[in-house]
């Protein structure tokens, strides 16, 4: 263990030749102690590897997408860091954040909210994007080159992080995305809470507005599966040909891999988790 | 889904283009509704497969070997059901059965109890060798050629079913198991509350002492991974060495691979489910 003293070590665990840690940090983007994953496969040992932010859904914790989703396996032989950030603060006192599963704790979006009740605590895009980045960089033999991939609302957060940053994430992949939040229920649920009532502003979170107002590809080809008896999908919640649409129109490389009898959760994503990692292994380098 | 009327599906999730199940039946053994799961690989569309069955160790239930193991992706492959009963019975009523999480509820030990309280629903060996076995053939494309692997009390589990009944199980193998049960506190407080303070009525569900009493090889080589940071191997709950010297002294095959610095969870089990599911299916053909 390489952590710093910023750093607190949860637990290490050996796994496939690697590290499976987790540890706790005292976030100053959210005020609150965070918890991560991080798996370090074997050849981190000998030097710098990429990294992979894999973002979890609804309702899940730091350990969820590192447990359920097999992907260790896969970065051990890649030689692929993977790092799984929590989905939400926990602890901020919001009155009423625990009180929905797709709302408030366990449901942060990976956006910067600007509501007065939520914008002091609920700031995951920075907290991944510009803290647990720096964190990990400085703590683990990491080399900077990052990607990143996500399921569900982690989907979502993966291709925005990566369409608002696209020199800092080498490719964004996603599992069953939410790819059209301004336009779905759990979306305008989350940003209505988040960013308030004007649509404006969830421009700026939201993939399909992102790509629209930039014009232009932004991103190595980005990949989507998605199950086709996937329960969200027919409820409007997930939406691919919305993200279809908007790379057509600018011209952004996607490849859509549709999965029949497949549903929303781990069993699906582990079945397509290695062809993932292989894509992002190629850009990564 | 195939399964008779006598089961009660769960769920089904594809999987790896096959069918992870979980299942649910009212155990005439035990008397009570018991719970597992089971993964049906793609060529069992084709053609009935062989089974492996998967035991998992204390606290666990019929989820936990399932989802943390990995086992999937190999079986997959290699054309192998997966059946992950559940630990012990649930809700079986015995005074102070949920109070320990080393015995009783979560704790079943895999064998049939004898003491008056627990004897009449603490039958896990005639549940899983006799009753799940038939209900399995009787519902899913399986081709009645089956192995046994399991994790701690699991793999112990796994190694008394087959040495117990060695023509129903081609082959066994375990990781991190529990070797002595009659030298161990997990396994002298179970044969104690189970099976009563007589020490001679352990023998029969004690896996050195099998192997002891048969004097001759009973199966194919046994395969044991086993962690050396392993918490439980320091505090003298596991005893691979106990194994070693039981098989030697009647030439029963065994290997057992030590690996420096893996402990006792999931994390150690993913890493080396391949190595076991492959020596499985070359055993089952």
């Amino acid at each position: 263990m390489s952590a710093g003293p910023a750093l607190r070590v949860r637990a290490e665990h050996p796994c496939f030749g690697g590290v499976m840690g987790f540890y706790e940090h005292d976030s100053a983007e959210i005020g609150l102690p965070m918890r991560f994953g991080l798996y370090r496969p074997p050849q981190a040992a000998r030097r710098p590897v990429p990294a992979v932010l894999c973002l979890a859904g609804l309702t899940c914790t730091e350990e969820t997408f590192a447990i359920k989703a097999g992907a260790q396996r896969v970065a051990a032989e890649l030689g692929l860091a993977l790092v799984f950030p929590d989905t939400s603060p926990r602890g901020a006192g919001v009155p009423g954040e625990a009180e929905a599963w797709d709302f408030g704790v366990g449901a942060g979006f990976y956006l910067d909210a600007t509501t007065p009740a939520w914008a002091p605590r609920y700031r995951m895009h920075r907290h991944v994007h510009h803290e647990l980045r720096g964190l990990v960089e400085a703590a683990f033999p990491v080399n900077g080159r990052w990607s990143a991939l996500g399921h569900s609302m982690g989907g979502h957060g993966a291709l925005v992080l990566a369409l608002r940053h696209p020199g800092a994430y080498a490719m964004a992949s996603a599992f069953a995305p939410i790819c059209a939040p301004s336009a779905c229920p759990w979306g305008e649920k989350a940003f209505t809470g988040y960013l308030g009532p004007d649509r404006a502003a969830w421009a700026a979170w939201d993939a399909c507005a992102l790509l629209r107002s930039a014009g232009r590809a932004l991103l190595p080809p980005i990949r989507v599966d998605q199950g086709l008896a996937d329960p969200f999908l027919a409820a409007g919640q997930l939406q691919p040909e919305a993200l279809e649409a908007a790379c057509a129109a600018v011209g952004q490389p996607l490849e859509v891999h549709r999965h029949a009898g497949y549903d929303h959760g781990y069993w699906f994503v582990q079945s397509f988790v290695e062809a993932h990692l292989r894509a992002h292994a190629g850009v990564l380098g």
